[in-house]
């Protein structure tokens, strides 16, 4: 495209302002305009991805995460400190092998695969047996122990490609994963496979935490490549006596100390209130964490950053924490939440990025009435930066625990497209990450943050 | 992430037709669909930019593209043409060299470079002046025939990165590129170089064409990748008098005969009513012209495709234009509204996709107060697929020349983060393209068709 004259020139007033603008405004204004020409958000993300990369709770990634931002937020914080955490020590071990035995046309076939996390592994002499593939638990129960006994369960329902929102399309598929290897279980099945939690024909496989229910024999399961689904998927139609053999090698060793890491700017004039701004600093082990949630981890620091940058001093404290474990036990969620019961700690709002460093499109929240309407009452200051959706209910996963203290919570809301193209796979890498995307995301939560710290929420 | 608990739910609600809808909001409901579960728009897309390549005007890649154009229309449209048109037949012959060649810290340095697209060549024996670095025309101005003549001027203004809408920073700095070899040539500059129109710092140039002023002298121009003009403007501060050489092969041949393709499906009521919509097939010769503009070329086609697929005869005449010639010439919007204009066409709207392939915004338009107030009348049908912006003026560069014909334009206006990382350059390849965002843009520019189809913009 060459020419855009029209477009160009309306652009350029909206650009300028020749209207007074009111100090909200301005401050916004600033706080984009410090991001997108000397922001660090971008350059931190790097460090985090490509120098530190993986950081699963327990692993050593995980410790050189923890001190890595320690070390980053006394750049900007007044005080930065870890808070002990035991966390679960899930380790993948040896790489996973899985195959398609015996089929009549084609012989043996390898396929993509990976342990679910949290997963009991099979050991050396893996796991063999026939493939009944189902779509629900629904269908599940009506096959009934005797078609499931000693049998490999394959949940293959796919996420809905026609949802708009790709997180409501993971929120219709994901009890496969989370439920559906002690489901099967109840029925005598010996192992679990389950289709990833991708939209598109893909070659990899996610990963991403399965829970075991209590006193159900706890059977080993993994993920399969959207494309190797729909393989096997074809090849049952017409050989109902495949056998599937997999191999896996994780184990859960025992719980671990690890650290939520927080950074603390106090207020000047309300101390005692605090605005709590994260991310969660763990990751899967398949890649690098970028989207999930490096860029979350980055944006929450940058708020911090950006008030020193811009001189603002705020009147509230405000704190970027970086929750550790969220894919695998929200045990640094639940543990910052208990600490602040504990210490009688007033956190009047607290905001998480957790969905992908996307361009922005709002907010989601769970609020009252009063605090729902201060905010709305924002959007008119965050539709020039393109973000306009603010009706969503919902926030993050590590910031949940302190909903029962009576804490607004906010969600940071970007464009939802591509985020299960690398959600808990091999290709979440800092390569997939655009700088202004990610810039546009931590410029609108330091507007948020400054937003409710200039006037409250009450 | 795993837990939106609260936020899934409501997505399950919101997907779940529990009130009865309008027939236009299920006919849009049933595009979406579609295109997001058997969309061909993507597969089209792997085809024109893997297998084709690069298309630029007059190149075996351009007749490749209208070749494949044709064949891939008559699997949907009533009938398929090539409307000939005469274009510019530009190459960049043998890959460009340019160093500084005396600095005293550095010694010789070699600098990624391309030709502006349309320039003249230096031929092998290259051209080696100093370099006087301007950021504007009023600065090379003040220079002065006397500072300026035998020398190479380095147009070196970036794009705004503060502007949240990208289109606009970069209108705001191609200025340089389009007009400032002949602006430079004026004051006897023997060469000219551009920093690229690129907003982030890459290792790699952006082409695109030039304009040379009538009467004055063409001399030949290269853009420099943003991190080499960095590093040269850098060098620059302390030796003046560095020596920059840079060598091109460009060449412009013959007007060479080429096509625009339009595939049409005929209108049952009112035939002679015509909606287009459109992209342009040729590309710059560097990639495969992805997102400029094979994703607006696929989107088009699929417009058709998709009425087909679900069964929807339109009551206006719907075509679909490749546009040939958008990047150096205009030749085949020109000669598309000449012909429209000499066989007394009546176009109705006619609608461009040339802002990249990704996530939908909205649409822009040039349009009169009464089929503006009808098009932003269906905001509310847009909105559960995240379209709310219908605010901006213009369209597209190819269909600007149906507009003194009385008809309204628009433009797909997707997210525009990314579309300069990618824009001109070796970058703009398949792999870049997010399947779902392509096919929501194909989605919504087959809404709005149907909208238009179906209501009429008067
Ligand atoms: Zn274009
Ligand atoms: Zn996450």
């Amino acid at each position: 495209m060459i020419k855009h004259t029209v477009r160009l020139l309306l652009f350029a007033c909206i650009a300028t302002p020749v209207f007074a603008q009111s100090p909200d405004a301005s401050a916004i204004r600033q706080i984009f305009d410090t991001e997108l020409s000397q922001g660090k958000s971008y350059a931190a993300l790097e460090y985090l991805t490509t120098r530190i990369g993986a950081r699963l709770s327990g692993s050593p990634g995980a410790a050189a995460g923890v001190e890595w931002s320690r070390h980053e937020m006394e750049n900007f914080a007044d005080s930065v400190w870890l808070q002990p955490v035991m966390v679960p020590h899930w380790i993948r071990g040896q790489q996973e092998q899985a195959r398609v035995l015996n089929s009549k046309r084609q012989g043996t076939i390898e396929m993509n695969v990976c342990a679910l996390g949290m997963s009991v592994g099979t050991g050396p002499e893996g796991v063999t047996g026939q493939v009944v593939e189902v779509r629900s638990f629904e269908e599940l129960k009506q096959l009934g122990e005797k078609r499931i006994k000693g049998k490999i369960v394959f949940f293959n329902r796919p996420m809905d490609v026609k949802q708009i929102n790709t997180f409501a399309a993971y929120g219709g598929a994901v009890e496969q994963r989370a439920l559906g290897p002690s489901e099967a279980a109840k029925y005598g099945a010996v192992g679990v496979i389950v289709r990833s939690m991708g939209i598109n024909q893909e070659d990899y496989p996610h990963t991403g935490s399965l829970r075991y229910a209590l006193n159900i024999p706890k059977i080993p399961a993994i993920a399969i490549s959207t494309r190797h689904a729909a393989l096997l998927s074809t090849l049952l139609q017409t050989e109902k006596d495949l056998q599937f053999y997999f191999e896996t090698h994780c184990e859960t060793l025992p719980d671990a100390p690890s650290f939520n890491v927080i950074g603390e700017i106090k207020g000047s004039q309300y101390p005692n209130e605090i605005i709590v701004v994260g991310g969660h600093l763990d990751s899967w082990d398949l890649a690098q964490g970028a989207h999930d949630d490096g860029t979350g981890c980055v944006q929450s620091m940058e708020v911090m950053r950006l008030m020193k940058m811009i001189g603002y001093k705020p009147k509230r404290t405000i704190r970027a924490v970086m929750f550790m474990n969220e894919e695998n036990g929200l045990r640094g969620g639940l543990e910052y939440a208990r600490q602040a019961a504990l210490k009688q700690e007033k956190h009047i709002a607290a905001i998480e990025s957790d969905d992908g460093g996307f361009t922005p499109r709002g907010f989601t929240m769970n609020a009252q009435e009063g605090p729902k309407a201060r905010i709305k009452s924002w959007k008119p200051l965050f539709a020039p930066y393109g973000l306009t959706d603010f009706e969503e209910e919902g926030a993050g996963a590590d910031i949940g625990p302190l909903e029962p203290q009576g804490v607004t919570t906010l969600g940071f809301l970007p464009d939802s497209q591509r985020y299960f193209d690398y959600h808990h796979t091999r290709e979440d890498t800092f390569d997939k990450v655009s700088k202004r995307e990610l810039e546009l995301g931590a410029a609108a939560m330091t507007a948020l943050v400054y937003l409710i710290d200039q006037h409250g929420l009450n």
